[in-house]
C-alpha cells in the first residue's frame, strides 16, 4: 500500500470529519508504528518538500506584522518608557530586585501549568533538539527559576513580554504579545504581610499613573473551594464550576447559572445558592458576617480563607488602601495554580474599552478580557513544589500589572492633550545660516557631546537655517547653537531659544555651563 | 509500494550521505509529488503521533533553560541596567528616538536576508494561521517598519534580544538569545556623516564602559568588490570569497588562501595578489595610496569607496575618535545586505576570551567570534527597499553592540572588586528590637513609601533585631529607622547607620527630610 497515494487519492471531501475518519483507518491500519517512525517520516518529508522548492514562489509578499502583534512608534515608546518608569519606581520603592528569564522554555516547563488555556502557547518548530514554547506568563518561569536555584526567599520584578495565542482584540488592547510586569514575594512568611504589601502596590502604581478610579476586588481560592462544598457541589466539579464562575464579569447571573445546570449538570439547587453568595461584595465586616453564617462556617477551607481576608483587611487598613479594595465572593480567576487570596484591579471609569462578549473564545484569564481589568495575582504556595526534584513548596505571593490597556488609556490621554511628547531628549541643535561650516559645526557637536550634553546637528553639509529651525520645533528641542562667520572670529556661539526666539552671544569657554544652566530650569 | 515501509527498512546504515542518497532516489521516483501534497501528508503523520501519544511520556523531567540561554540573577541584572544606563545614555545623547517590534516576524521577512545564516534561524510551529520565525538581529525588522510606515528619515536606537541556533558557547559569552544593541540613521543625507556618527557613538560607548582598549575596524563593501575584480576573482565568486577573507581574525593567511584556491576554485595567482591587499592597515593615508595603486584605481567601485574612507577619516578627526579607527582591507562582514562601508570593534586587551577555532561552524556574523569583538556594523543602502513594494531605497547605516562580552566582562569586574554589587535600592528598614509592634512598622513604611522613600518592613510579626540588622547588612542597606515603646512615647524615631553604627532620635516630623538628606549625601 502506497501511504502517499492513499492520502493524495483521498483529498479531502470537504465532510465534516473526514479528516479525523482517515486518520483512525489510517491508525488501524498500522498497529506497529512508533513514534520515532513518524518522527523520522516527516523529516525526510520536509526535506524533501525544501528539495521541490518551498512554496512553489506562488505566494505573495506581505509587508506587516505577525497576526496580534505591532510595532512601537517613537511616541508610544516615549509613553511606554513613562508607565515603565511609574511601574519600577514603585517596585524598587518596594525593594525588589530584579531577573530575567528567556523568552522561550522547555515545553514541559510550562505542561501543566496553565489548565484549558494551554493550547494558547506557542510552541517552536522541532528544528532538531529541545522542544520549546514561548512563555506564556512570568509567573511559571519564576517558579522554574527559584527551584533551579534552590531559592526560598525572594522578593522581585520581572517586567517582559509574554505570548499567547489568543484571538485578538487589538482595540481592547488585547495582543498575542504583550507586556506583564510582575512582583511577587517568595518564602514563608507570617500570613497576609506580603499579600498586603501585593495590594498596597497595586493602589500606588494606578494612583501614580492617574488613569482614572479602579477598585481591587479580593477573594481566596479557600472561600471559593469551601462555598462549593458547603453548596453541594461534587468535588470533581469544583475546578469546572470555579472556571463559570469566573464569566460572571462578562455574562449576567442567569447565563452563568444555565451553564452550570445545563452544561456543567450542576443541580438547580446547588446553583442557586452558589448565586446567593457569589453577589455578596464588602469588606472585612463581609468576612466577619461570613464567618457566622450557617453553612460557610461548616467548611474549614472556608473560614481559613476568611480568617485571612480579615487579617487582609486589617494591613490594608496600615496601608491606608481599603477605600478601594473590595471582598467580592464572585471573583473566581481561572489560573490553576493558585491557592489562597486572589485579586484583580479594574479601571471603574466610564468610557474604557467595552467588555467583551465573546466569552467562549478563551480568553486568557492574567489578562481578563473584563472591563478595565489592569491588574492580577495571588497567592500561588504549590507551584515551586511543581519544579521542586523532591516537591520542597515555597509559598509564594505576586501581582501582574496587565499594562497594554494603561498603554491605550496614556495614549489617547497624549493625543486629546495640548502638550506634545517628545520622542528624544536633545537639548541643542548645532546649527548655521552659512554654508562651508560643517567642519566647524563638527567640531562645536563634539565638544558638547564630549561634555554629556544631548546634542544633534544635520547631516548635511549646507542645510537651510530654515528647516535646522523646524527641526528644533517639531522635535521639541530648546535651544539652537548658532555659528557663523562673525561668531567664529568673536570666539562666541549664538545661543537661541527656540520658544522664545531670543538670541544671546556666548563664549565659547561659557557654553557648556550656560546650556547645562538653561536646560536644568526647564 | 509503501513509502513508510520503505524509510523504515532504510534505517541509517552510517553512512556519510546516506541521507541524501535516499532523498535523491526518493524524488526520483516520485516526479508528479507537490509541495501541497507533502504537507498535507506531513499534517497528518504529525496528527497520528498525536495520537499515539507523544514521546511515550518516557521522557525525565529537566529542571533547565533552554540550550543555549540562561536566567540573569538580580546580581547580574543590576551589572546589565548599569550597561544599559550607558549605552542608552549614549543614543539620546545622539539625539535618537526608539521603537521597539515584536519578537517573531512573519517567515518570509526574514528569507534571503541572511545568506547562509539562515539556517540558524527559529522557526515557530505551524499551529494554524501565518508562518513566524524568532527574529535574527533588529536590523531585518528595523527595515520592514521603515518600508511598512513609508518612513524615509529617522535615528533610532533598539535594544532588544534576537535568536540563533547557533553552537553556543556561553563561556565566551555566545547564547541562542542575546541582546543587540542598535542604533541606525535612516534618511538621504550627505555622505559619511551620518556613518562617522556611528563610529563616534562606538568610541563613546567603549570608552565610557572602561572594559579595556580597543580598536575599530574600517573597511568598504565597495572597495572589497573592487579589489576582488582587479585581482581576477570572477564576478560569480565576489561573496564566497568575501566569506572567505572574513575568516582572516581566525585563521592565519595560509589556511584562508587554501580555502579559496583548494574549496573555492580561485587560482593561485588571484589569492596572492588578494594576500597582498588584505595585509595593509593604515588610516586616511592608506586610503590615499591605494587610490594611487595602479590597479585599484581602475576599479570605479573601489576608488568611490576609497575616496568615502577619505572623507570619513576626515569627520572622525573633527569628532576626535581616530586614535582608534583603523582602515583595515581584511574586514570583510559577512552579511549579504551591506552595501558601503563596513566597521567592526575588537577588544584588545590581553586576558580576554580566547579566539575560536571551530571556524567552519557557521558562526553568525554580527556575533563575530573573533577576539574580543564588540560591535559591528555599516552602510545597508538597499535593504528597506526590498520591503517597499516598489522598491524605493532607504539608504542606511548603523551599529550593533553585542553586550553579552561586555556583561561577561563587567561581572568578572564586579566579582574581583571590593565594592559590593547592590541588587535593590532601599534606603531604609523599619525595624524594632521588641514584640507585637508590627502595627506601628506596618504604619511607618506606609509613611514613608508615601513619601517616596525606599523601604523595607520584614514579613515577620517579630522579626529579631539581629537578623533586621543582618538584612540591612546584607543588601547594603544604609539606614534603619527603629521603633520601640519608648520611642512610640517620645514621638521619635531612632535612625541608625548601619555602616557606622551611629544611632540618633529624630521626631517622626523630621523623619523624612532627615532620612532624603542623608541618603542624598550617600
Amino acid at each position: 500500500m502506497n501511504v502517499l497515494g492513499m492520502f493524495c487519492a483521498r483529498a479531502c471531501s470537504g465532510l465534516v470529519g473526514c479528516r479525523t475518519a482517515t486518520r483512525a483507518r489510517y491508525l488501524h491500519s498500522f498497529p506497529g508504528i512508533t513514534v520515532a517512525q513518524i518522527d523520522e517520516e516527516v523529516a525526510k518529508l520536509l526535506e524533501l518538500k525544501a528539495q521541490i522548492g518551498g512554496d512553489d514562489g506562488k505566494h505573495q509578499f506581505v509587508l506587516k506584522t505577525a497576526k496580534g502583534t505591532r510595532d512601537y512608534n517613537p511616541k508610544q515608546m516615549a509613553i511606554r518608557e513613562k508607565v515603565f518608569n511609574t511601574i519600577i519606581g514603585c517596585f524598587k520603592r518596594h525593594g525588589a530586585e530584579t531577573i530575567d528569564t528567556p523568552v522561550f522554555e522547555l515545553k514541559e516547563t510550562l505542561t501543566g501549568k496553565y489548565g484549558e488555556d494551554s493550547k494558547l502557547i506557542y510552541d517552536l518548530k522541532d528544528q532538531g533538539g529541545e522542544l520549546l514554547s514561548l512563555r506564556y506568563d512570568l509567573t511559571v518561569p519564576f517558579a522554574r527559576y527559584l527551584a533551579m536555584n534552590k531559592i526560598t526567599n525572594i522578593k522581585r520584578y520581572h517586567i517582559a513580554k509574554v505570548y499567547r495565542r489568543d484571538n485578538p482584540a487589538m482595540t481592547r488592547g488585547r495582543y498575542r504579545e504583550f507586556y506583564q510586569c510582575d512582583f511577587d514575594i517568595a518564602g514563608q512568611y507570617d500570613a497576609m504581610i506580603p499579600d498586603a504589601e501585593c495590594l498596597k502596590i497595586v493602589h500606588e502604581i494606578l494612583s501614580e499613573l492617574d488613569i482614572g478610579d479602579f477598585r481591587i476586588k479580593v477573594n481566596d481560592r479557600r472561600i471559593l473551594d469551601g462555598m462549593f462544598a458547603v453548596c453541594g457541589v461534587p468535588d470533581d466539579k469544583f475546578r469546572t464550576i470555579c472556571s463559570t464562575v469566573d464569566k460572571l464579569d462578562k455574562m449576567p447571573w442567569e447565563d452563568v447559572k444555565k451553564e452550570m445546570v445545563n452544561e456543567k449538570g450542576l443541580s438547580e439547587e446547588a446553583a442557586d445558592q452558589i448565586g446567593q453568595y457569589v453577589s455578596m461584595q464588602g469588606g472585612m465586616d463581609l468576612a466577619e458576617l461570613l464567618l457566622q453564617d450557617q453553612k460557610m462556617s461548616q467548611s474549614k477551607q472556608a473560614v481559613a480563607g476568611l480568617s485571612d481576608i480579615k487579617l487582609l483587611f486589617s494591613y490594608l487598613q496600615l496601608f491606608q488602601v481599603t477605600d478601594k479594595v473590595v471582598f467580592d465572593l464572585s471573583l473566581a480567576r481561572g489560573l490553576d495554580y493558585y491557592t489562597g487570596i486572589i485579586y484583580e484591579a479594574l479601571l471603574t471609569q466610564a468610557g474604557m474599552a467595552p467588555a467583551s462578549t465573546d466569552a467562549q473564545n478563551g480568553a486568557p484569564v492574567e489578562e481578563s478580557v473584563s472591563v478595565g481589568s489592569v491588574a492580577g495575582g495571588g497567592r500561588y504556595d504549590g507551584l515551586v513544589g511543581m519544579f521542586d526534584p523532591k516537591g520542597r513548596k515555597v509559598p509564594c505571593v505576586g501581582v501582574s500589572i496587565g499594562i497594554e490597556r494603561i498603554f491605550s488609556i496614556m495614549e489617547q490621554k497624549a493625543e486629546t492633550s495640548a502638550e506634545r511628547v517628545r520622542t528624544t531628549e536633545v537639548q541643542v541643535m548645532v546649527a548655521s545660516a552659512q554654508k562651508n561650516l560643517l567642519e566647524e559645526k563638527l567640531k562645536l557637536v563634539t565638544l558638547l557631546w564630549n561634555a554629556g550634553i544631548k546634542a544633534e546637528v544635520m547631516y548635511k553639509k549646507n542645510p537651510k537655517l530654515l528647516s535646522q529651525l523646524q527641526h528644533c520645533e517639531e522635535s521639541g528641542i530648546p535651544l539652537v547653537a548658532i555659528l557663523g562667520e562673525q561668531e567664529l572670529k568673536d570666539g562666541v556661539v549664538k545661543l537661541r531659544v527656540v520658544a522664545t526666539r531670543e538670541e544671546v552671544d556666548i563664549s565659547r569657554a561659557d557654553l557648556i555651563d550656560e546650556i547645562r544652566r538653561r536646560t536644568s530650569e526647564a
